[in-house]
């Protein structure tokens, strides 16, 4: 596992993660993209079955999806080819075949979120498994579903409902690599504790203090008037540094311009 | 709203949805691939701030991101352009900025899944929300994303975490059809009501009687065998109509061969 950004040809996910099955993919630029989506998300195995342009065919084919990959090449490096999708997933325990339309099959339904945690589970005892992905057009043939444990298909737009292969392939890496505790790239930077009370509260008491001595409480008002003040300030949730630098900032504006304040000092 | 799949220019998730801002996006296939991945998952307004080659620039550019969006025409067709990025969410109330970097800002960061249900909120309350998605390469600037009342960022392959443009928006949408409740397309389709025990207990005594006719069970062997068969077809979690296929099955078997059996019937 490497956590750094540079070698782009080892995945930083550890172990095993589902197969991609394309079935007669039919452009390299969709294969490409597959590639590309597949390393976003650690997922490392690829099939290809017959695409129909072959593979690599002379480089033509497998120099379109390359272009495509943005640099995932250790995927397309490593992709196998088979001649049907039986013989892509003869050696699987599991598999999952996508469809965005009913089949009418009595075969179990499920959307990536739900199925993922079930994947990792049974990757983690050992399982082979593999996500079969069908056609551009046309996806996979009855026989083709018939061979898949359950059928995995999207929540979309039902107005709108073609996704392209990449973005299928997009959705189950990113469930995926939800599913096995992938984590953002970073969190909130913020070095400083929240601010304590007191520091909030001697704020309060300096800004409140200076609004007096300036005649922004009209007569009788300043009760409510500091009250309505201290609740805005504390849903900032302020960091003990943002409690200084507001400090600051009303302080700043308390004493006005100071003579040789915006010159540099020697 | 229409359950339909041919009125392909109306969206059938009815209501706002977060608006996605594209800040001077440079390829007109990017800015088509993501008004496809927005209709996708019912996100319908888009906002184009200073595309590079113009808009619609006599056509060109339009031209080309029509041909990328697969359909999504409605969206292109009622893209607003706005100067700069400002500009693009004066308007609105809350708004979040995508980064796959870190940027040293104090401000908080969340995945689309953490963000969504929030956003969904806020829509709910009547507040209008907005997406700023940065240039292909660069991203936001530091100015744009102060903009922005929180960080959102996408959990990825540390090792291969560069998205593409429509991609990130996918995401976006995808996670918001699914705090907005969307749902996959079909779910099992198995009319048949799970099978009663008495059913399957019937078929048990079927199969262990033939088997009992046929010498299956060697001496002695006979109450661990039928307990270790029972284990597994109960395992098939049957339904009414499966385990009378199945008793139909070993039936045909028990009886072999029959006279005119592969001829139609009259």
């Amino acid at each position: 596992m490497t956590g750094s950004g540079t070698d782009r040809t080892r995945p930083s996910i550890a172990g095993q993660a589902p197969i991609v099955i394309l079935v007669e993919p039919q452009l390299a630029e969709n294969i490409g993209m597959c590639a590309r989506a597949m390393a976003n998300f650690g997922l490392t195995e690829l099939r290809l079955v017959a695409p129909r342009d072959g593979w690599p065919s002379g480089g033509g084919l497998k120099k379109g999806a390359t272009a495509a990959a943005s640099g995932a090449t250790h995927i397309l490096d490593n992709a196998r080819l088979f001649p049907d999708a039986a013989a892509a997933i003869a050696d699987l325990n599991h598999v999952l075949a996508t469809t965005a339309r009913e089949r009418g099959q009595m075969k179990r339904v499920v959307t990536p979120a739900e199925a993922m945690p079930g994947l990792s589970e049974r990757i983690g005892t050992g399982e082979r498994v593999g996500i079969l992905f069908g056609r551009e057009r046309i996806g996979l043939t009855n026989e083709e579903i018939s061979f898949a444990d359950a059928i995995l298909t999207f929540p979309v737009n039902p107005a709108f409902a073609s996704l392209n292969l990449a973005q299928a392939v997009l959705l189950c890496g990113y469930e995926w690599l939800k599913a096995s505790g992938g984590e953002p790239p970073f969190r909130e930077n913020n070095p400083s504790p929240p601010a304590s009370r007191a520091t909030v509260l001697s704020m309060f008491d300096y800004l409140e203090g200076e609004l007096d001595r300036c005649g922004f409480f009209p007569p009788g008002k300043k009760p409510i008037m500091t009250a309505n003040l201290r609740d805005i300030l504390h849903r900032l949730d302020m960091t003990e540094q943002e409690a200084r630098t507001l400090r600051g900032v009303f302080k700043s504006l308390a004493e006005g311009p100071r003579a040789g304040r915006s010159e540099p000092k020697a």
